[in-house]
């Protein structure tokens, strides 16, 4: 790691390059968009996928919108761009850092409406670019958060794929390994494989295989036997949407790891950088749960294996309960038993206190 | 239902023949197996499965291996079932009924050894076909007793196969949906796709769809979020082996489901023939657990879905303790709260008295 999840090059006049995470880890195939409509049908069938990735890659959506517009002035361009976000918007309806890295776009469009429009729409790829690069930072810093959770010899679990692959660097859970490794620590992972997609079979077994950390897939149905058998040191997990009391939206699955985590007493870490809270939302039950198609699980490699005409429930994430979980490691330090105060207190100071 | 998972076909001189499991629900196919060396294949690679049909199964195979025997005498006859018996043994290790039926053909065979071998081997079939028609009367007798735990319009959750497709007939734990079903009683019944090898999706979904009973598949990491957001009322699951104190293995994730189940107040039955319990072990925890090959998780289809190179962890099987079953419904009735001394009530008086 880092792998280049997606990268920007060619300046003003550019393109991003994603890695299709769809082929993974069949193929390794470098995707380039053009056109914010290229950027929404890559978020949308998830060769792109992770929350800070898709904030990442909304915010160059949003500018690939504009890149070739004629308006006269910033104003119009702050139009054009208003259009694209609201159609990037509807790519994935859970992640909140899409609607974050929205947001940033339309509010430096707003702060430049008076500019010329090259003025602005160069303020605009300058936007995009510091969500990137911040993206990057916050990751390292994440992983320097969270690497003192891991302790040598340990073993872990993680669910889905909270790496590199989610981020444009060094990922939010998949971090604390990182940066553990860094350190020195020998440590095993075993991954969730995450069913429907098997990000985990699929991704994370890729990324920390290929960066010489230990890791071992099982099934998602495994992972409380795993905690019975073996000693497991701690479950790390991301983060899609974080509501103001630390309820936590992430993968399908997750929530069951957390209760399952529990009745172990093995402790449930989240690891998401700040624009992943919500604080809008009371708690996780407002927060909206995107269902995918069925053929997600009807379908496998294109084999049938679900008999036709029965139906699948096919939510692409649930919600942990804040009391499942044992703290939140974001880039202001580790909020230790989360709750609505603590995070709040982290809002308003900029650092989690514990 | 019933399909005729398992039948025997031609009297004494005939075979057995029973569905490819393996191949549905894309195709409905029949082996035929001729030999004991076919039926072991057969088990071994779950063209046959799940604990009540693996018994009726290796009952026939020890027949097939001594089908065709020339032995002169009943003793030399008793020398070949045994020396069948010990192969067929190898088949599968956790299913405990897999035994069970073998200890039944060798208990036949040496109380016929004074016998001449024709008419020994007469008595070995008709114990063999005794076992077939006794699992078929306590499929019917596990509805019976279990059906009332059904309500009208109620929702419930299961796990793998534990249906006609893993017995002779009627099943165990979907006996209880088909008696229910039977006395006019309409639910629908969530089926967990139970990975690595999807008996959930393939075939309860079949076998519930075929016989009428709504069932909707999900991926296993999503029955928390489930039970979260819609009423369950209850799970029911089969077994493979249930020791002394209640402690059941099943197909791995039961135990997850069982945590899962208990943390949001839904009681949870196993629903198992007698011949499931093995008095020999105390705790679950000395109850041998099948590890299979990694190539069930690593491939999916065909398609590799694993890097090359990572490892994988897949036990076939894992232990739900008694603590977290609400009751274990047999052909003597409802043992609710299962215990050591509750259970050895039942094998006393030859009932369960709630």
């Amino acid at each position: 790691m880092p792998v280049p999840t997606i990268t920007w090059e060619g300046g003003e006049e550019g393109s991003a390059h994603l890695i299709d995470q769809t082929l993974l880890p069949e193929s390794y195939r470098i995707v380039e968009c053009r056109t914010a409509a290229a950027m929404w049908d890559a978020i949308k069938r998830l060769a792109v996928r992770g929350a800070p990735a898709i904030g990442v890659a909304a915010a160059f959506g949003a500018y690939l919108g504009i890149q070739h517009s004629s308006a006269a002035t910033g104003a119009d361009l702050e139009a054009e761009l208003l259009r694209t976000c609201d159609t990037l918007a509807t790519a994935r309806p859970t992640a909140v850092n899409l609607f974050w890295a929205l947001n940033r776009m339309k509010r430096a469009a707003a702060s430049g409406r008076h500019l010329d429009a090259p003025s602005l729409r160069r303020r605009l790829f300058e936007e995009a670019s510091r969500i990137l690069d911040e993206d990057r930072a916050i990751c390292r810093k994440l992983g320097e958060v969270g690497r003192g959770l891991v302790r040598d010899s340990g073993s872990y679990v993680t669910h889905c794929n909270a790496g590199g692959l989610a981020t444009a660097d060094y990922g939010t859970a998949l971090a604390v390994f990182y940066a553990a490794k860094d350190e020195g620590k020998r440590f095993t992972v075993y991954a969730d494989e995450t069913r429907p997609l098997l990000q985990g079979a699929r991704l994370t077994a890729w990324e920390l295989h290929e960066s010489g950390v230990p890791v071992t897939v099982i099934a998602d149905g495994m992972a409380a036997s795993l905690m019975k058998s073996r000693k497991i040191d701690a479950v790390f997990v991301g983060a899609d949407r974080i509501a103001r009391n630390g309820d936590t939206a992430n993968k399908i699955g997750t929530y069951s790891l957390a209760l399952v985590a529990r009745a172990h007493a093995v402790p449930f870490y989240v690891v998401a950088p700040i624009s992943t809270f919500d604080l809008t939302l009371a708690h996780g039950g407002l927060i909206p749960i995107e269902e995918r198609d069925a053929s997600e699980v009807t379908q496998m490699a294109g084999k049938r294996v679900v008999p036709e005409g029965v139906p699948v429930w096919n939510p692409a994430f649930d919600v942990t309960p804040a009391a499942l979980i044992a703290g939140i490691v974001t880039e202001c330090g580790l909020i230790e038993a989360p709750s609505a105060e603590r995070i709040a207190a982290v809002f308003t100071t900029g650092r989690a206190t514990n």
